[in-house]
């Protein structure tokens, strides 16, 4: 099954997918020195939590492979530059310092190590990094593939894919799964507007990768539930709070509503990184308002009259009343359960 | 306050407003001659069920003044191919067969007249169906001016507004009534992909009446409703039934169950021309499909992948359990008392 990848390290070098082409053209970029993976993480060729933290932790590896230093000291200190820059890159983004806090960990442990063997220690680490979200997501799609008959239909929003993630995806892992079982199932994904990260990802994704989805606007999922269309839904999440409330792409809110109403399942897709039980309820989560071009303008093509007012939320919060279940890597848990997980943190 | 028109009769001349340049261009184009207009109902130049009615019957009318008939039953004659011509342009059109209906009728009931008084009769007609149909609006417009509590906030969907009738519009003519009464709201305007109603022609025609108005993408009113940020939701409808159900355009089935999920009042303000009381249910309402292409190329700007498949409802279905009211000329309704009202049908 050929699932594209957002990342990749072959023959020594970093090859990023420019995802700001698609879904028109699959073109890897190479990437030979870090300030071109941090020129891929701030121009957005490469998006999605997850992805960009394995991008960093590549950057550092990269970065770290081309300096001379002549100690592991030196070689630490030398680092300093790379780090801030990545910092810089997109500052909000959690899993960008998740990767650098590690690494500079991992350096301080060793600093007694010849500088070369430090060096390995470091690309070794970016490697691990990246198989660990891998197994993560895979993880996640086992405990989910429970939930896919024979025939069912299953309805997905943004990407919360492969191509967001280090591979498999947290809301397509079980797709991907399934598909390799042979498991027969549809896939219905919301284009998700305004930025249509499900036409131009998330169909894109599964549709190379062999599996049956369908292509609505946002606006149609609720037709297809009260058809009677749609088995489940399983989302993905950008953060999955104490209370078990849920904040992803604007949106969600309004599936799970419309979920609800016809009493079809709501799942989400939670790696336990993506919990942060420091916050109590989804409503004390800053939801980041964004460019009313987004709206107006798509693909550089004006849509709405000049000069108009917009309004454009970023995220919505899903309230856990409206969760069926959470998916994590450590099992499937009740949004009620979620306070009780014991969370590396 | 400066209210665009659909359609205007100005110096023996229809003019059409060219509705496929919004929201870039105002543009009228000068009709003479009846295929104009039938040319601009068939390209969509002027779109709304009432709005091509009214442009039916102003066909007739200037093919009437142009034609040499020497006697009334020639006349008649001469406009078969009229009439055949009009209910061409779209054939699905229930207002193009009403409009026609209409004239035939008064023309087979004054064909003893001299054939210049059927052609004053003739005209007057059209500006007796264009005039009805602000009427109706208004009053339409002036029972819900009773929700428009000052500093309220509403949302509306697709374009039931000034344009897609002969002025006023349905679920608009509150949002004008109020405006020249100089009561403060606000509007939000749901862009209502996939052909952007709402962003292109209802943002446009309430910014230029000067009223306040935002736009959102259809997947943010969830959000919105949940923040409280909303007081009530009014839309149009294509049909409304026996028990109260409600067709329009897709996604305000999903407005509606939002709205009631949000303790928020969702009316509906339907002429009672678009009701059909021979038609039990909802559900018994056939949904037009229309092409892929609506969803995957935006103004000719591709946005999803080559190839993908497409689901493209042009409706749905909101039961009447989550109507709160229906608003018609001759008064408010529960859905439950739309079956006893007494219409010309």
């Amino acid at each position: 099954m050929p699932m594209l990848q957002s990342i990749k390290w072959e023959n020594n070098t970093v090859y990023i997918l420019d995802q700001r082409l698609l879904p028109d053209k699959v073109e890897y970029l190479k990437c030979t020195h870090y300030e071109q993976i941090a020129g891929a993480i701030e121009n957005l060729s490469i998006r999605g939590a997850p992805a960009i933290g394995i991008a960093t932790a590549w950057a550092v590896a990269v970065a770290s492979m081309s300096l001379n230093a002549s100690s592991s000291e030196e070689l630490f200190s030398d680092l300093n530059p790379v780090f801030q820059r990545l910092i810089n890159t997109r500052p909000t983004a959690i899993n960008i310092k998740w990767a650098i806090d590690r690494m500079q960990n991992l350096i301080k442990n060793n600093l007694s190590l010849p500088v070369s063997e430090l060096k390995d220690m470091i690309l070794n680490e970016a490697i691990r990094i990246h198989n660990e979200d891998i197994q993560v997501n895979k993880r996640i799609g086992e405990y989910a593939l429970a939930f896919f008959k024979e025939g069912c239909t299953v309805i997905t929003y943004c990407n919360a894919g492969a191509l967001a993630t280090g591979g498999y995806g947290t809301a397509t892992a079980p797709m991907y799964l399934a598909k390799e079982k042979g498991i027969k199932f549809k896939v219905i994904a919301c284009e998700t507007r305004p930025v249509l990260q499900g036409a131009r990802i998330t169909a894109f994704e599964l549709m190379k990768a062999g599996i049956d989805v369908t292509l609505i606007c946002d606006n149609t999922a609720g037709a297809l539930l009260r058809k009677g269309m749609i088995d489940f839904a399983i989302v993905g999440t950008d953060r999955t709070v104490r209370n078990g409330d849920v904040a992803n792409k604007i949106g969600t809110y309004s599936l799970s509503v419309l979920c609800k109403e016809n009493n079809v399942p709501f799942y989400v897709a939670a790696p336990t990184s993506s919990i942060d039980l420091s916050i109590p309820s989804g409503d004390m989560i800053p939801i980041e308002e964004r460019s009313f071009e987004e709206v107006t303008t798509i693909k550089g093509v004006k849509i709405a009259p000049e000069g108009i007012k917009v309004i454009n939320f970023a995220f919505d919060v899903t309230p856990a009343k409206y969760v069926t279940a959470i998916i994590t890597e450590k099992g499937i848990f009740k949004p009620s359960e979620i306070k009780h997980l014991r969370l590396r943190q």
